[in-house]
């Protein structure tokens, strides 16, 4: 069984290299037209600049931090301390170090894909679709492959094979590190993208009347930047940590069984789950060609964008069925041993097959209740749009009862996703040799199963998200370069996908993230009960006052962790105003009426003025979010530091969704308006969408006004607020795992 | 000991006479020239139509809830089925029926309080606080006076005296009925008080142009009546339900205390504090006289705002301090027996005294940080009023940013307040004949002591709150009837000062809700384990998946309900803009040039929108308030019910935080534009607020109309979402223990 070992292996080398085979494919295309060439330049110098400063930041304070943790482990740790204090340091520094690598070569082959894609366009549909989503694919699979290859290979080091029971949490720290390095990496790229977007758009489109990306806008290039580091280095981060962390969860779980069992399948499981999950979305991916995609044709009702997104469409499917038959492949192979069987005969594997198909559906779930509260087409957006025509303040306040709303479907169905697979996984009966007795052992692995085969699409899934900025830059780049309609309207379609994949991504990383919630305390209990192996560690209850109050704590970290993040884009973006409001001044040259007349803006300067912003701004939620946890599991002890991952989670799952579609709904209502779809009868009420009586309140009137206000609010809630919220809530998990023999050793029980 | 039940229902029949004296106080108070009185009967006869019918409504949906209840206990309860049924019935309707009275007198009197405090500010300040502060307080002593005889009295009736074991179980019907009747009236009376000032604000206001209580705005007299409705009878029954509910709880916590000593005082504790706490806040309220008030000269600098908020503060604090007095007193009267000692020979009285006084340091605590959120004087207001000068966008991010950060100092400090009040207690050793072993009885009723101190001074803080919407009326009375500006300025300045009181009261209920939280949640397990005597009832544990799953569940209702409660607004608020437009639109005479030719608009029918409008929008909320818990107790059980209660009631203390001080902060950023205090330089740069060379941006500057837009999207948050959620979190909890029978029954242990 331990053989299996060489499927991630493998198939994780042979995912970089299909990554590789990718990259060559978009690189090999032609860079467009000289003024294509030099927008792109300038947005891969301000993203790489960005990003090695960035880097140098995280690397430094994870330096810091692994020899911290690493002393504090060796000092005051519990067990063999000083072999625990190093593991778990390097371990931390191999996380850190992938996540980085996975990051920055991501986003270097991004920021190569937008103006080959506006170069495409001018082609067809077909090959600016290939190219973007080709692009996206690079970091979508260098994530995935090289969170499988560290963690697997860090396993092996650490002596997994031959000692299967303590090597998964020798391995926690690797967690750690992705997820230290997501936050920040996160935090900073929100950050940065949203103080740029608001800057750039409350001088240039309110105060100069400009049109969104205008060359004239000093801001604008900050901005395209501002989409490769949010959208494809720091949600490549988030996802990193989450495959990492719960690969490393559900290992844990695992040595329950591999003690029932003697099975070393059930540690290995994740792992060749997730290698089989990379070939199917490779498989996803290689579907969509151009001889599938039909070239648009307006006039015959050939949307280019519903063309686009309908490939997508087809491709998610095709990963979710070839995942389906794998996960019971992969269970059938795996999860197997003397001691455990099924109910009613029916074999483990069944069960365990039946959870994963679980976690599957719930991720096409998702899909569609992100996409109902955030898509034109249903009623939250469109309750918005009309609320615009009453002004600014109806418009907020019914976006905020939509983003309230919102949380309820979708926690609906994350509730019946764990119940029932749950339900599935406690069909199977492990005969535990030292069995505490107090928990349902199957049960808690049915759900890590769900979170597998959840995740199993996450390469697929980030494809389509970095597909996001690198349509977006393709949008600027040929409205900034001056192409012909007939481009804009491919490179305008392909933007628009990409912001429904974008708010699908973060639907789908929340989804998994509380899926995967229940599996990941479910571990921190295993760990804690590996160290000294009593059964009250097993209950974290909060009529304990103890736990309570951290739990209190937790939900309070998430709200003040969301002002933190949202301030930090408040006081970047002011910086960013005043300057574009300086060069405009200082320099009227810039928007001089004749063309030939204008000089370029200095857009270097706003690039920096993010960069620097960004990574001043990032540190302090950042440390809040990683001292909080350390403070109250060091003062409080290891339950009520359950109680606060438990209760934080919970709150960091509801609070990101709300900001999320919030933010997403917003957005979309004001594209709404601008698509011509706010009409308005004589008595200005709203009338149906394609009434052709109907009076078009479009673009400058002033319910797109009071919708550009609520678009803006909404801003740093889904861009910066939002998705730092995924790691935080991953990062509460991954530290509670490496610093458990702190808080038993400070509380033995 | 017995006898000290003469106490609350001596005391309380005291309060009662003294909520008479003071009505006579204010009733023979003149009431005004005609046109006072003629805006003043507007607003009372719209009051009482609204009051009438909505009651009605409520009285039809509480014999309902109360027949239901009823039978579902009989029938399938545990125990003494039908004796509990129709014990818990009857207790049901006596409880709605008391808040119904309480809430019926004393907004009949603060409506017939406004136009006497116009008229008293004709002759001076002192008057016009007197008239206002006891017409506020009729309904703060009727409230806390009623709510402790209904409880003394349906106790006594259940045969308390003979039986004390068994009858607080019995009587939790009480407290149940009491935040049934609250929950409708609170969702009524903020949909009512917000969609009429949110319709008069944006037509009458941004629209039309005209000041705020102009005469021609149709929906003036509805923006009038709102505030009654909405501060006075909703805040009201929510504190009346606080204090039925919490007094109940404790003496349910009591009733294991009693089996170990012997002693009858531990249960009558909570209601015995509670008519003291009425004892000190008269001596607070009567304190306040004419002859202490300073008249207001501006000249010398004597502010009447300073001046009448300086003599608030003094009257509180001195009940706070003999509330303190009083806390070790009754603790040592009443809290003795045999098997009980403190550490260190200390006796338990001490021990308790110091708990109790914790929990009022906390109420004055909560004071001084809503003010930090809320009042212009300090940062987070005045960085929103720095924020309108790049537009209304920036305002709304940072009163958010504000929103998700105010929620930190208030759980510190009720956690600390929590802990505290814990280990003050458990230094109280109890031995326990039926000792389940698992829980910490002194301590847990440590913090039930530091409630009952907290909830001390509920009249007093009561009669300031009513206190805002009398002299909000006697402001637009002014107004409207066109007073001197010397009149002016002295109901201004004392409709501010109620703008703080009110902002406070929300403060103090959610703070108790918050400490009373762990006490009721302990309560509820006291009752499951008195049937069947199972010590692991006291056990909620997190890591069982039907808890997980239920917290989770717990969470998100306070979130969905937050979105029906907002929602609704925004509905009733649009009918009533369409009403406003179409007056002025069919009615050009009411903004007539010369004001010889201008009539009246149709005030009543706005009040008629908004009474229908608010009638229909209730319901849905608190249906789902009421059924969803039903529904997980009875699906999942009685311990993932108590997850639901435990992690909802965190949930709503964090999120009515979030929405009351993000509203009141909006509000008051408005204000301080208002007041001239957003000052720029040339470079249109904030500088300080006093700054005689700033030029001061004031109304309807650019920036005072993007505080219009924060104040109007901060309204339904404070008035209607906010307060709401203070009274499901309580439901949550009577609703629980209410229908503990029926859970245990269906899940036996």
């Amino acid at each position: 069984m331990s053989n299996y070992i060489f499927v991630p292996i493998g198939v994780g080398l042979l995912a970089v290299a299909f990554a590789a085979y990718l990259a060559s494919y978009v690189l090999r295309k032609d860079t467009g037209t000289p003024a294509m060439q030099k927008v792109s330049d300038a947005i891969f110098k301000g993203a790489m600049a960005f990003l090695n400063r960035q880097y140098r930041t995280i690397a430094a304070l994870a330096v810091l931090a692994a020899i911290i943790v690493g002393l504090v482990l060796a000092l005051l740790g519990t067990g063999d301390k000083i072999s625990l204090g190093w593991h778990t340091a390097v371990a931390f520094l191999i996380g850190a170090f992938c996540s980085g690598v996975a990051g920055y070569i991501g986003m270097y082959v991004a920021v190569k894909s937008n103006s080959r894609t506006a170069s495409a366009a001018t082609r067809s549909l077909g090959e600016a679709l290939m190219v973007s989503l080709r692009g996206g694919a690079v970091s979508g699979f260098l994530v995935v492959s090289l969170s499988l290859l560290g963690v697997t290979l860090v396993f092996t080091a650490y002596g997994g094979l031959t000692n299967p029971a303590v090597a998964p949490s020798l391995i926690v720290g690797f967690g750690f590190g992705a997820s230290f390095v997501a936050l920040f990496a996160q935090l900073g790229g929100g950050i940065y993208t949203k103080a740029a977007d608001v800057g750039a758009d409350l001088v240039g489109k309110v105060e100069a009347g400009i049109p969104e990306d205008d060359p004239r806008n000093p801001a604008v290039i900050a901005d395209l930047v501002g989409d490769n580091v949010g959208d494809c280095a720091g949600r490549g981060a988030d996802l990193f940590e989450s495959t990492a962390a719960e690969n490393i969860g559900a290992m844990i779980l695992g040595v329950a069984l591999y003690a029932a069992t003697g099975n070393i399948g059930w540690i290995l499981f994740p792992l060749v789950v997730r290698a089989f999950g990379l070939f199917a979305s490779a498989v996803g991916l290689l579907w969509i060609r151009p001889s599938v995609v039909t070239e648009p044709d307006k006039a015959a009702g050939k949307d280019p964008g519903e063309i686009a997104m309908k490939q997508l469409n087809i491709g998610y499917f095709i990963t979710c069925g070839i995942s389906i038959i794998f996960i019971f492949l992969v269970s059938y192979l795996l999860l197997s041993g003397g001691n455990v069987t099924g109910t009613n005969s029916v074999p483990p594997w069944v069960w365990f097959g039946l959870a994963g198909t679980t976690g599957i559906l719930l991720s096409i779930a998702f899909v569609y209740i992100t996409q109902y509260y955030t898509a034109g087409t249903w009623r939250p957006v469109r309750e918005i749009a009309a609320a615009t025509l009453t002004g600014p303040a109806t418009t907020i306040i019914t976006g905020f009862a939509v983003a309230f709303e919102c949380v309820a479907l979708p926690v609906l169905a994350i509730s019946a996703a764990l119940g029932l697979s749950f339900f599935f996984g406690s069909q199977v009966h492990v005969h535990l040799v030292n069995n505490p007795g107090v928990i349902n052992v199957g049960g808690i692995f049915g759900t890590a199963v769900a979170t597998m085969g959840m995740l199993m699409s996450t390469a697929y899934i980030l494809a389509m998200d970095t597909f996001g900025p690198i349509t977006d830059n393709a949008g600027g780049i040929t409205e900034m370069s001056g192409q012909a309609e007939a481009v804009r309207d491919i490179t305008d379609a392909l933007d628009g996908v990409g912001n429904t994949t974008k708010a699908l991504t973060k639907g789908y990383g929340i989804g998994s993230a509380a899926l995967a919630a229940f599996l990941l305390f479910s571990a921190y209990l295993d760990v804690l009960y590996s160290y000294g192996h009593k059964a009250a560690v097993y209950s974290v209850d909060l009529a304990n006052i103890a736990v309570f109050v951290a739990a209190l704590i937790g939900l309070t970290l998430i709200f003040f962790f969301s002002a933190l993040a949202i301030r930090a884009v408040g006081a970047a973006a002011k910086r960013m105003i005043e300057e574009v409001r300086r060069q405009f001044r200082e320099n009227p040259k810039i928007m001089a009426e004749d063309p030939a007349d204008r000089v370029d803006p200095d857009y270097a300067r706003c690039v920096d003025i993010s960069t620097r912003g960004a990574l001043r701004a990032m540190v302090l939620p950042g440390v809040i979010a990683v001292l909080t946890p350390v403070a109250i599991g060091t003062i409080l002890g290891p339950q009520a530091e359950a109680g606060l991952l438990m209760v934080g989670t919970m709150g960091g799952i509801v609070v990101a969704t709300f900001l999320n579609n919030g933010g997403g709904a917003w957005d979309n209502a004001k594209k709404y308006i601008e698509a011509g779809y706010l009409r308005v009868n004589e008595q200005g009420e709203m009338v149906d969408r394609l009434d052709p009586n109907g009076i078009v309140l479009g673009k400058k009137s002033e319910p797109h006004k009071a919708g550009v206000v609520g678009d803006t609010v909404g801003d740093p809630f889904k861009d910066t607020a939002g998705p730092s919220l995924h790691v935080l809530i991953k990062l509460l998990s991954t530290i509670t795992l490496v610093l458990a023999p702190l808080y038993v050793a400070l509380h033995p029980f």
